[in-house]
């Protein structure tokens, strides 16, 4: 790496030069000394085979416009093919991909008639429409597999990580994250469980059953036992691609504090770090509370996960393993 | 409202007129025709105003910054004035809130030396610095009123709202709404318990004491049920004021859904709509989902709650009577 | 300002209080410790004050937007008393002045059938609805000034600051900063003149008329000119009030270069730094440059202009005397 | 296509399969139906194939962060190649362009101490590091150029574009788009000259120079013929690809106004809607002003050009022939 400031000892900016039939992984590599957020980029696709090489444990969280979206098939390759060790999601990337089982979700438009949109049973995230169809086979799946599980199970009290699991076994498509997370042994950590559709359908299987009971504080202690585990098996690293914000970004980071902080970290935020919001928060800031290690590797990229996430992961074959 | 456009009716945009010693009601009125998101903070005061009205059940949600900031004074003024009726919160709503009982946060900078921050004790939210002693009261006071409460209940199973209003009962000081709240019978819905300082001494606490249970899918109800009453009394309107978003915004709106959606919707917005993140949803996609009536009153701001939630209720003389 | 941390010696977060009828400036001297941006708002109240006191040269920057809304008015209320001392401003800022004074502007949504409105002979900004009519006057006004200057006058070459100042003489409106400027003998410097009706139209007037000249050159050394002779009168003192982004708010700094920078900045950002853009760059950032004195006081808030330029300006007795 | 929602003849949500080696034009297909931004993405890259298929005249618009950044060499290529037809650009963008010739810019980190940078000679744009060595041979290369014209041309009045094209056949370096555009007959119109180094230097020279004019009026109408001719040779369809904003944005569509507005358009757009800003405006917004054509195919992208453009470029092969 060449430099010629003298003073500063920086790279050069370098500019891109682009080709036919150029592979991602190329332009990924080219934009490191390009500035600004392709900088980062690269140097989080750096910081990602730092992870892959340390066989570090990898958490990988994301929020549900992600788990909506076309990015859940790159989630779900990930997860068939064990390259992530858990997954911490909002209620809502739960529901997503178990709906989505039922029929697909459609690409409109951000623009809408709302009211119109409601009365013809489609639902709008942003400029994706969800059919009430998707979310009623949610709450057959649900009902179906939590009467199997309360039949056949002699303790009533689960853990949600537990019960998902379960939800996965009983998946009948292979397009989802949560079948294969499920025959992976890739716990699925959902902090904020009740906020969702999977959540409210197990609030009125407790309506009817009295005695079923979710501990989500021990689901809490469970999701501290792992980072700490795997602070102490193999490599003993721990890394995170956060994707988003929200609980899942939080619940991620709160819950290495114990284990001594992540050793990688990558955040992708579409939120700026200006109002102070925990969306916007950088993985400067989580070291001063210790949920990311002072001497981590990490990086911050300002930009929008769905299309940042495709470059990090198609830029590192070990992926594709 | 003279209008000279003849084919579009609509109003003139209006020169601003500041003068001295101006009120903050005054100011806002005359945002009302001056285009952009001061037409949409006017627009707010006048659907707060018919809320206040119609003597509409207002939900307040926010998050952990807001909570951290010196905004909490308004909270907590309005939950002492009763001034609304259910507040929806992140668990770092809750953490702030009582930790800030202890000793003050501190104005920082957002440009600090993160590690050395860590080192001195001092957790960094945007440009607020958060002492570790703080954390430290929360878990004495949590540990301290959870004995009592497991000593004296003959149940040991609650919900997180009734565990909140043990402790705002136990507080000592007046500075916080979470005191006010429990003394005004305001409950306190926080999905997200796990993820934040005061679930994880509930989860602790659980280890101690296996027997103590927390139940979130009673605690849903609870949220869903309340909403269901609130249309079936008094005027039957509910309304909501929804600073940022996350799982705060999300569950007071899904709360909703079933008792046939907000009749009003205050959003403000730090985050864009283009990415599909629920924190930039808008109001008008909440319609099409039903978590807002589809003849509501709504706006959605896009700005930073810190600044213009003041401007809203310094605007109403309601929330000082 | 009691400080207990110890070590660091910052003020404490203080809860805001509210109440009724309370005046702007009330609000914002509370916002200094509430953290985040509200921070950063009473800070840039701080500063103008200071300006103020110093008797500063006061450079003040906006964009066309900001002259299409209400915000004009706190505008034209200021250059009408001399509150501010030279305006730099986008050549659209320019248009939107002028063609108001031929009738209003109104007050519409973003959401719109954009090509029905063209075909209404409406031109959308935002949310502000443009009539065609506006623009018509312009055009016969601007036609109208020209003839006049070009025939009275002995040299056909101006500057576009001189070439404003005549058509403020020539409005017929109050409402205008043009028309104020004009008379207040307050320069208004536009360095991107073609880019909008105002310069079209000269540039329309040149094809009839070949000896019409517009010297932008001899433009932007009056803006540097200006700039310095600020430095070595009065006070000595310069500062600037930058609303948004683009060539305004660049030409503004690029301007103090060679008088040493400017003594006291104010920047109020829509966009965020993290992609290097000139609109989202910081005021720390224009130190390195030397466009910002290295000593200077300066803040940089992330926010809405056309939010919190009315709180800035409302919060000093000094702009309504 | 196929579609299954029976009412809304809708594309569904596709996940993406992403694979070993995969080339960045395979990627951004499958971005086509995965939601959100991404969706955009692939919709700019057909609009793009749709421009050349139908030999449209290309407008390429861009900021000078574009052009201090490694995208420059994207750009670069693109001119050498003749694939766009006229570049539109912000004052600064020529400035980086051209002050690299001397020596490359650095990349940096965004956090800094500026006053130490501007100390050491160094000047910070984001987290581009810019030495001054390279502002200081722009001055000696503009002095050297501008002497040589002045020497050897009969009139001493000048068009931006024609000096811009005197000053690209005296460089030295072939990366360079000014270069490349001087050789290629490629037009670069540049509105807000004076707000930059190159202007500043032209300024200087009037000063020394009396009789040495720009005529920037002349440059506007040069701009607008431009378009004009291109819809009334060969396919008659006009094209425009804006990265960012400001004055290099709005140039390049209020310049296709008076030939009937855009047919083809793409933004990439950082910054939101909601302000107002000319910044943050849509391409549907310039369909009520006739800027971009009412029949027009075109699509706004909310996101980081930096990332986006070469993503669009990569993914057609006709940019490598």
């Amino acid at each position: 790496m060449e430099s010629n400031d003298g003073n500063l000892n920086l790279p050069p900016i370098a500019d891109i030069r682009l080709r036919k039939g150029m592979p991602v992984a190329e332009l990924v590599r080219q934009l490191k000394n390009s500035g600004f957020q392709t900088h980062n980029i690269a140097t989080a696709a750096e910081i990602l085979a730092k992870m892959v090489n340390d066989k570090a444990t990898i958490f990988l969280s994301f929020t549900s416009n992600i788990s909506a979206s076309g990015i859940r098939g790159i989630i779900t390759d990930l997860v068939k093919r064990k390259k992530v060790h858990a997954l911490v999601v909002s209620s809502g990337a739960l529901d997503e991909d178990i709906a989505r089982a039922k029929m697909p979700y459609f690409q409109g438009t951000f623009e809408a008639d709302d009211a119109e949109l409601g009365r013809k049973g489609i639902n709008r995230m942003g400029s994706i429409f969800v059919p009430n169809e998707c979310y009623e086979y949610l709450e057959e799946k649900m009902a179906e597999v939590l009467k199997k599980i309360h039949n056949t199970s002699t303790s009533h009290e689960f853990t949600v990580t537990e019960l998902i699991r379960q939800i996965g076994m009983n998946l009948d498509t292979e397009d989802s994250f949560v079948y294969h997370a499920a025959r992976n042994s890739i716990p699925i950590f959902c902090p904020g469980i009740t906020d969702g559709a999977v959540g409210l359908q197990l609030a009125f299987f407790q309506q009817t059953h009295p005695d079923f009971r979710v501990n989500e504080l021990k689901g809490a202690i469970e999701a501290i036992d792992f980072a700490i585990s795997a602070k102490k098996s193999g490599s003993g690293k721990v890394g995170a691609i956060i994707l988003g914000g929200g609980i899942a970004k939080h619940h991620t980071i709160i819950s290495n504090i114990l284990g001594g902080g992540l050793d990688y970290a990558i955040y992708v935020n579409s939120s700026s770090p200006y109002h102070g919001s925990l969306s916007g928060a950088t993985t400067s800031e989580a070291k001063s509370w210790g949920k990311i290690s002072e001497n981590a590797r990490d990086v911050t990229i300002y930009g929008d996960a769905a299309v940042i996430f495709p470059l990090l992961i198609a830029s590192n074959d070990y992926f594709f393993e």
